[in-house]
């Protein structure tokens, strides 16, 4: 859900007043999204920000929100690298941000780094890439040990025309095919840059990078490569499916539990 | 806890008459310990036993107990490998057995094999080796993502002595050291065949080959390891703690959540 095509100053005119003199931090966040409403604050549900913020509030002694995040997650999608950026008059340095912090959370979220950065540097606005790692268990029987981050895909796969199909989106498209509540008035072209299928014994990860993702487009592209790698459509079927531009003619989403934001570049 | 010195059978007088013209069905399980109190029933808490014989009783129509698990793994743990067996004399295919199972058992636990075997078969008494693995994240700031089957050991760990001091455990030992209450009458002697360390970044995998385990065995045996690695002890003091024959001499036991057991050789 980022907005590569803005300018790096592309922040609200609410924010260019609070932002003079104010250091920049910028934080990168593990978590375990399992049981949260997603990342994004929701009166009297618990969320990433919200509960980021009641720990930032309780480190820095006064109410305090974050700026921006890379891209909002779902409910239940997990992150190894979400990236958030806050600002702040406090003279606490990075390394007392990170344990304060730590401290504060709970123990499904982490801050692994926190430096400070240039006033200009926008979390979301900022991100020239993003990836997401989607994992998938391919096998008859669930697996246990793997159900809080894996889903269980239990037909076989051929991933001949999966890897194709991924092959055929990668690249500049209108991805409007593939995200749920897409708003006429904005844009839903997005670049692909890499999409990669790899597959360890029954564990099947894919991995996509590109310059924004739409609402729901990672989980609604790996149930139509599901879909080609079942044989139930074709790549003639994609082609078409993305021609189409309406979201009913993609595969079916998958499950939250799989999906985790793997990185973001800058 | 197996004590493959017994013969394979083994089994005592009221499941001699049991087994009579019986099937010996063998199941191979995958669980994640975390909400339960452990492998072994006990009355009114949840136990992996108990779910299985309720799963068992309603796919076979009749109160159905196990005979044996290959070992009785400690709340918290988990298996990727378990083996259990029961006897019954339904005419039901292992197939099905494996389908039943897996659709009346909750989402934690999953039979991954089912077979029928010879009559003399004991999932405890005829193991031969067993394997448990150990998962440590050793950074200074916790991985929610790998809370739940990883222990988190924030100290830099030197890995060259505890992989000296694995090889020194590495063999026939008295290891009542290693052991939380260690019985006068029985035997403490067991033969490590296989201990070994892995790092992969700041994953540290430990895995502990054995004829059998004593109670505690592994999480001791690793506490202690740490506090090689960490320099609090040295080889020196590992071949004392042995020699001492006394649980209080070992290095304290560590989480269960990092323990799993994943396999086991007949």
């Amino acid at each position: 859900m980022s907005r590569p095509s803005r300018s790096l100053s592309g922040s609200s005119k609410k924010s260019k007043t609070n932002i003079q003199g104010l250091r920049n931090i910028k934080l990168v966040l593990e978590y375990d999204g399992a049981r949260f409403f997603g990342f994004q604050s929701q009166p009297r549900k618990r969320t990433i920000q919200g509960v980021l913020e009641k720990a930032l509030s309780q480190l820095l002694n006064r109410k305090t929100k974050i700026k921006a995040a890379s891209g909002r997650t779902d409910a239940g999608v997990h992150a190894s690298f979400q990236v958030v950026n806050f600002y702040t008059d406090k003279e606490i340095s990075t390394d007392k941000v990170i344990r304060g912090l730590n401290f504060y959370l709970p123990r499904e979220i982490a801050v692994t780094q926190a430096v400070e950065v240039q006033p200009a540097f926008h979390a979301r606005y900022s991100a020239r890439f993003k990836t997401y790692e989607y994992r998938i268990w391919n096998h008859s029987i669930r697996s246990p040990l793997r159900a809080s981050s894996f889903c269980h895909y239990p037909y076989p796969l051929d991933l001949k025309p999966m890897r194709q199909g991924a092959k055929m989106l990668t690249g500049k498209h209108d991805f409007k095919s593939f995200c749920n509540q897409a708003q006429a008035e904005k844009s839903s072209i997005r670049t692909i840059r890499k999409f990669q299928i790899i597959a360890h014994g029954h564990e099947i990860l894919i991995r996509v990078e590109a310059n924004g993702f739409l609402y729901r487009m990672v989980r609604n592209l790996v149930g139509t490569l599901l879909d080609l790698g079942r044989g139930k459509t074709t790549l003639k079927d994609l082609e078409k499916i993305l021609l189409k531009k309406t979201r009913s003619a993609a595969g079916q989403a998958v499950e939250a539990q799989g999906l985790r934001l793997i990185d973001v570049t800058y």
